[in-house]
């Protein structure tokens, strides 16, 4: 399989993350977003939304959308839960991740990241929402280890790797994590895993 | 089995029209979140993300995000599908849905609604975030009579629940639909279902 992918976007990141976790071959093939390689006419022929990550099987079929991504490679291993409930709640929380935290969150970081003067005027929207998506996280890890009740595995759950790309470098971003006791416990858990990767690195295979 | 439930919310119409479609009984609590009540800290410590629609198990469990909770209602019947590649074809509409279609079509619709005059500065970019939202779904639906291959059932998927609940009621945010003939059509495919109800119906059951 073929990972059209930006090795500092936090989507494609967590493909990139659960790919290594489970050990999985794949090509990379790299989509600048910043030069607007996501964007031609090209590229829109294979992803109409002209988004990356976007998977595409060996026989040619594609799946876009990081989350749902990470559900088709994570679907019966240790990283999706086995009961419908438990499924659900780790859905509640990628719709979360995508609703309220990377909206936030992950653009602030861009926007922070590339210096865009004209978007300066967003930031401070951008950090309030941020900081209550953070606050959310933050009491619901003052009671459990990870995001999802989950048996199989260690007890991370794709939930976990979805909420993790973009918190772990929320500093970018310019918010302070150091008044976040759980959730930096947890990201110490969280990369504490053999398989672990960095954001820009590509997975061993 | 209870439901957290405003009226005229879209995202807590999904949940009410499946339920419909499924024959489910369930209890439907009136939040008005137009009054706050959904930003009380009665509300939050029953979801701490304080949003609508919210279902809760009749063990007390609970579930938040409409498209969540539809994935537990559906899970097991025809509306989601058998398998592993067309659930995630169903996800990658349903984080579609609440990342470009819902965030845009919606909140424009929520603008004009209540004629929020602070906020109508926002209806240009709304507007066409939106239509770019609506010329992804017209595309793809030139060659398909549903978002997702299905065998079960009639073909109808809770991909459809998800994008049908604010594109039926785009022209409340401004939108102009006749410029879209399949999903014109495909509006009227999906409305023809026996226990279909409007937006602001509440299931008989």
């Amino acid at each position: 399989m073929k990972l059209y992918d930006y090795l500092p976007s936090g989507n494609s990141y967590k493909v990139r993350l659960l790919i290594s976790y489970l050990g999985l071959n794949y090509e990379h093939v790299d989509i600048n977003i910043i030069k607007g390689e996501s964007q031609t006419d090209g590229f829109k022929s294979v992803n109409p939304a002209g988004q990356i990550p976007l998977l595409e099987l060996s026989d040619g079929r594609r799946i876009a959308e990081s989350n749902a991504i990470m559900y088709f490679l994570a679907e019966g291993t240790p990283y999706w839960p086995k009961n419908a409930f438990d499924q659900a709640k780790c859905l509640q929380w990628m719709f979360f991740e995508q609703y309220k935290h990377e909206p936030s969150i992950a653009v602030a970081r861009y926007i922070h990241h590339y210096a865009m003067e004209q978007r300066k005027s967003e930031l401070p929207a951008l950090t309030k929402r941020g900081y209550l998506a953070l606050d959310i996280m933050e009491a619901h890890l003052a009671d459990n280890l990870w995001f999802v009740v989950n048996d199989s595995g260690d007890g991370r759950t794709i939930a976990d790797v979805a909420l993790y790309a973009y918190t772990h470098v929320a500093g970018e971003g310019g918010f302070d994590l150091t008044q976040y006791p759980n959730i930096m416990a947890w990201l110490d858990r969280f990369s504490d895993h053999p398989n672990h990767i960095r954001i820009t690195d590509v997975p061993s295979s």
